[in-house]
């Protein structure tokens, strides 16, 4: 494994185990962050239906930005000129940005790749860009967040083998030269330090898998990201190749599994030794009228909760549950009133964000299997 | 004038005057509610895009909520197994509810009415429906509210004397029925006692208007609302009818203009001595991404706000104001984010509250004249 070359490397300690399971802290100029953390998705810049107050009070440690988003709309010169990322979302805490990959290889009829770059069309007005390693840091610079991600081919879950074993030799490719533009630029943003993550593809295959950890621990970074999951394999497979890379990647490292946010998989992938981790699931779930509950999700649709003065969760302490009736929150759903998405926003990711911190003081204190297993047993 | 019969009458007291504008307090059994007093809109049990406890922070008092849309959803009775509005609102403040004839008479082309009542269709799913005084009454008195309102005949701006005429014989007939039905609750509904009011009309035309009042007085209300403006009629001439009308109405009762939410026009009808309002204006304009300023209102998406580090408004107290650009907002309202409605209708009526507020401490000051005329040179 190469030095880091005096890049930014916030300090990560594990302070407890309890199987693969961790419990640690890393400490960003930002404040520091207690793992395992979920982080709130903000794609264009905003958590969708909350407002970062609300967000800072319910205990997120960690948002996470789109550069795919940020970068077409407003552009990241924009967000650079108006102060930089945090100043625009108003977040004070450490931000991730994604380096838009993810969003790029989403967009199959519109995508091409080469060695070179991906091009492909803004969903917003159809231009044609390319992101190549240098535009996507670049970017990232702009945007001025504290964890950022290196450009990276994320193959569908139905690619066959010689697809992702492509999409490893490439991603290893890009992953060098992010690190280069990113040592270029002695690894500063618009607002300061940032910590640039080597992400892990390989689909669920394992000798791709040893092999893109092989070479990303070889070009060296101060953390590893496993991408290339929940993009349609089956839940089993996912968790194996979770285990199986996060065994794989350096134990002194933070861990960021990228895209999971249902509570039965946060609790499975944190089993395995997964620090960080984000999704727009409690967020997209939450628009769509539905909250988690410890007894399971709870869709306000249903008729049965019209009379019900019951709150969504016993004892949790969101706005929602401060006095609000399910009954009261179906008919805000009913209707589309924005407080409705406003409120159970606040819900699911309070909800989340208690297990995870749950989770943690369980792992702290040697409980954890049977936390584990108190949560498979209630849902 | 005729005596209450012990109906509710939340004691009102006028504090201060200058000119014909007053500064007053009314001692509701859910807290003093100082006036002059602005009343967010929350047509469907909530303010659009704000929470509760928000809504209090910035300094509402009273928020009013539609009988039409509750009535029908999710049905005044749910709302009262739910425990009422408060409850159902997290609104531990006073409510007013309307009585629906409003919504009604808006929908001219389903709208059918004789004395006994007006039918309609239902916005939701056109079903049948008949209002009657009584019927008005016992959905107040089932959703709970602490102010509630007669029905009232409120014809479009474009109609003839004869309509206003007939309108305002019609709408004393209904108040005596309102009043008798209310009595016979003993005034009081689901949630304890409602101070009801009478609504004067009478259109533009003077000599309607005195009718109006003296038949209202006649029957005798603890407070009165002023209906049937601002509906198509220029604003010198709701202006004048406004200044008649309040100054026929009994001096130590409550006057409640029905629907104005505009700043300068709030002054105006302070200045001819109107204590409580309310209006969509506020709510409504900021979720078309317009912001209240003192230097005039403020399209967020004309593009030359797009680089601005500004915020909305030097020294306001609201979260747009706290620290995000009139950039990033600009951002949000292009992107259709819900954070942008949120903060949008967070700051106007922010920037309302504290503008009622200056004009009551000018008018306790003696300094209402200097403060009106400051405020229309910003204007």
């Amino acid at each position: 494994m190469r030095a880091l070359d005096g890049l930014p490397d916030f300090p990560f300690t594990v302070e407890a185990r309890d199987g693969a399971a961790r419990a640690g802290r890393i400490e960003t100029p930002r404040g520091t962050v207690l793992t395992p953390c979920f982080m709130p998705v903000g794609t264009k810049g905003t958590v969708k239906a909350i407002a970062p107050d609300r967000l800072r009070a319910l205990g997120a440690q960690v948002v996470l930005a789109n550069t795919y988003h940020l970068a077409l709309r407003p552009g990241s010169e924009v967000v650079r000129r108006l102060g930089g990322l945090h100043r625009f979302m108003q977040w004070d805490g450490p931000i991730l940005t994604d380096s838009g990959g993810y969003q790029v290889f989403s967009l199959r009829d519109t995508a091409r790749v080469d060695d070179a770059s991906v091009t492909f069309r803004s969903i917003y007005d159809g231009s044609k860009h390319a992101f190549t390693p240098e535009r996507v840091i670049a970017e990232q610079q702009a945007l001025g967040a504290d964890l950022i991600m290196c450009l990276d081919q994320c193959p569908p879950g139905t690619a066959g083998l010689s697809e992702v074993s492509e999409a490893v030799r490439r991603t290893t490719g890009w992953a060098e030269r992010c690190r280069r533009a990113h040592l270029k630029a002695d690894g500063l943003g618009t607002d300061g330090p940032q910590m640039l993550f080597g992400i892990v593809q390989g689909g669920v295959v394992p000798e791709l898998r040893r092999e893109s950890v092989a070479r990303l621990t070889d070009i060296g970074f101060a953390a590893y990201a496993i991408g290339g999951l929940t993009v349609g394999e089956d839940r089993t497979t996912m968790l194996d190749t979770t285990e199986l890379t996060a065994s794989l990647l350096p134990d002194d490292r933070l861990r960021y599994f990228m895209g999971i946010g249902d509570p039965e998989g946060l609790v499975e992938v944190i089993a395995r030794g997964v620090d960080l981790f984000d999704c727009v699931l409690p967020t997209r779930t939450a628009r769509m009228g539905t909250a988690f509950t410890s007894s399971g999700r709870l869709n306000l649709r249903n008729a049965e909760n019209a009379l019900s003065t019951q709150p969504l969760e016993e004892g949790c302490p969101c706005t929602a549950c401060g006095g609000f009736s399910r009954g009261a929150l179906r008919h805000l759903v009913m209707q589309k009133e924005i407080l409705g998405l406003m409120l159970l926003t606040e819900h699911n990711l309070t909800f989340l964000t208690r297990l995870v911190s749950t989770a943690r003081k369980a792992i702290l204190s040697g409980r954890f299997a049977s936390f584990r297993s108190s949560l498979n047993a209630a849902c």
